[in-house]
């Protein structure tokens, strides 16, 4: 991820993982997420924490799943139901419950008849916040898959021509595996930036670059300006991949469209037929290498790929080029070693819900 | 499209659709195609040409398709040969084919299993230029399916950070349809502008617009050039859509590999282990509304999300805002009344072609 978002090593409080998966799961436990549950939700919020997306992991996103179970807006416990399928489909509903859960459970699914057909697709509604989408993606990969996985819901990208947004910043994550090499996988947002790395970039104190978001009118705004700005005026809505029409912001625009369909309408989600989306919906898919061809000839055949993008000579002032992924697997086994960088302002927030919750505090 | 890349008015030849169909149908027989294969192989260019998309209509392909056929690269009368299969897989060989015409023929073992099991998901290697991959996907939607249709070959895109350039433009392509609203059809490069742009570009002596191409030395090149600049110094690589990392280049960089790994890997397509393409290799997938719930439902909804994003309140400067698929629905309506609006360089192109071939020249 870029420097700009993460917490200055100066003031950074690093925190063992198991310590943080331990508390994580009891703060859900807590909020009466059933234990397999407050286990499965905390490993997908530290997997994005270890990895280094650190816009998905506890620090930005657990005290806002706290508040929709205190106020009931989320549901601790729900019945996940399969409404309607087909040998290679599912359409899912989620039981008000949280993205993080849900979409594993989907994605199971996925999994179990891509094996039995070779594809599986299954689309979710009525569900909550999804956590880092590419946790999910991995899944599929993890069986020698190819994963994919999607979420939609809110208003926050504005369309292309467009003064006022219209869809969620809709991301897509996809993960395919290799041999040896780290697996790719990618996610992100359809906005030219995740809207979690707004909040994460104001609590840093961070101004907005060119090309995120449009100005009160909806003209796009590539001169930049303050984060304290962005979030008083909620009328700046955030650009599409691309930022302007010149530079493709229909394309980024229209991949957000096609993340709607593929989530919103596919599963029948109340209020995506409107634009007036109440809780979010899902995508998840998993094909099976096996299907195509042999697992292990697919695989040598990613690494050289993969091997391949790694060892593109760089351009000046760079001394390396990436895949997705390969960057988060190289933090994960930093962090897994050294801890997770907190801002100090979040280990505060843990002190306090801990002592509210009467969990130990056992961070700092 | 952008104005850009339309054919000045007052030096356009308007021509007839059906008779530049005929015209088209005959020169790809006379080069070995069958005359069934020929008349599906014209009816993707002319898809392109009445549809607006005139980057990928005949006016920039065909030459370039009897090229190939006249240099024995291309084979006219491939036997697709079905690899690997499953209820709901296909891996698929084009047998040195053109994309044109084995793209549907895979799209359609696509529709076939997805009205069996639910989804149809098939990859093809050793095949040519695909032509407008958006055909293709429409293929899905005109049967109430959802779409998906990628290609993947040569190498125009330069990674983030990277000095060379290592993928393809590598387009996706997605269909999803209405009831009575023009059907969501998005088709688009995963570099910045299609490379069939800058050739456009070219003839009409338009310069390149900043965040399109790198420098010579792989920063993105933000101030623009000339079309002849970057004609003449093949190390100029295309941007990935995103133009530079601040933008978020990385994620239109992930998507090229993203198409990369579903066409040319789920394919084992020669020479994608290794970055070195020889041939194309596509990927095609249909997803059956009917799966996933009610068909007339899922229609009305998404003409609600459609007219929605159409309802959108513009920006000062624009008088509308657009969905994939809407303004080339309406160029359809207009250009199949007045005709397509050809340079008049191709259309002594075609008669010459047609001398070459003694065909029946009636364009102009």
């Amino acid at each position: 991820m870029l420097k700009h978002f993460q917490v200055p090593d100066d003031i950074a409080v690093r925190v063992d993982v198991e310590r943080l998966r331990s508390v994580t799961e009891q703060v859900f436990m807590h909020c009466g997420v059933p234990e397999s549950e407050a286990r499965l939700g905390a490993d997908v919020l530290i997997f994005a924490d270890e990895s280094g997306i650190d816009t998905h992991g506890v620090s930005n996103m657990l005290r806002s799943y706290v508040s929709g179970y205190n106020a009931k807006t989320m549901n601790p416990d729900p019945q996940l139901k399969i409404v309607k399928e087909t040998p290679s489909t599912a359409t899912v509903d989620g039981d008000g419950g949280l993205g993080l859960m849900i979409a594993p459970k989907a994605m199971e699914i996925a999994i179990s008849k891509a094996r039995e057909v070779g594809t599986g697709v299954v689309a979710v509604r009525n569900s909550g916040h999804l956590g880092a989408a590419g946790y999910h993606a991995m899944m599929a990969a993890e069986q020698d898959m190819i994963g994919w996985c999607m979420t939609a819901g809110g208003k926050a990208m504005i369309p292309t021509f467009g003064a006022e947004a219209q869809l969620g910043t809709n991301p897509i994550a996809f993960a395919a595996p290799g041999n040896n090499e780290p697996v790719f996988l990618f996610d992100a947002a359809m906005t030219s930036i995740a809207g979690n790395k707004i909040g994460l970039a104001n609590r840093l104190g961070k101004e907005m670059s060119p090309g995120w978001v449009a100005n009160a009118d909806g003209t796009p705004d590539m001169e930049g300006g303050s984060m304290v700005d962005f979030v008083a005026n909620t009328t700046r809505a955030q650009l599409p991949l691309g930022s302007t029409r010149e530079l493709g912001s229909h394309k980024g625009y229209s991949l957000g469209v096609m993340v709607d369909i593929l989530c919103g309408q596919l599963s029948f989600a109340p209020g995506f037929n409107s634009l007036a989306r109440t809780r979010r919906a899902h995508f998840v898919a998993a094909y099976s290498v096996d299907a195509f061809g042999d697992v292990d000839e697919f695989k040598e055949n990613m690494d050289g790929m993969l091997k391949g993008l790694a060892a593109t000579k760089p351009m000046p002032g760079h001394d390396r080029v990436y895949y997705a992924g390969l960057p988060e697997h190289e933090t994960r086994i930093e962090r897994r070693e050294t801890g997770v960088p907190l801002h100090p302002e979040v280990v505060e927030w843990f002190r306090g819900i801990c002592a509210e919750f009467e969990i130990t505090f056992d961070l700092a």
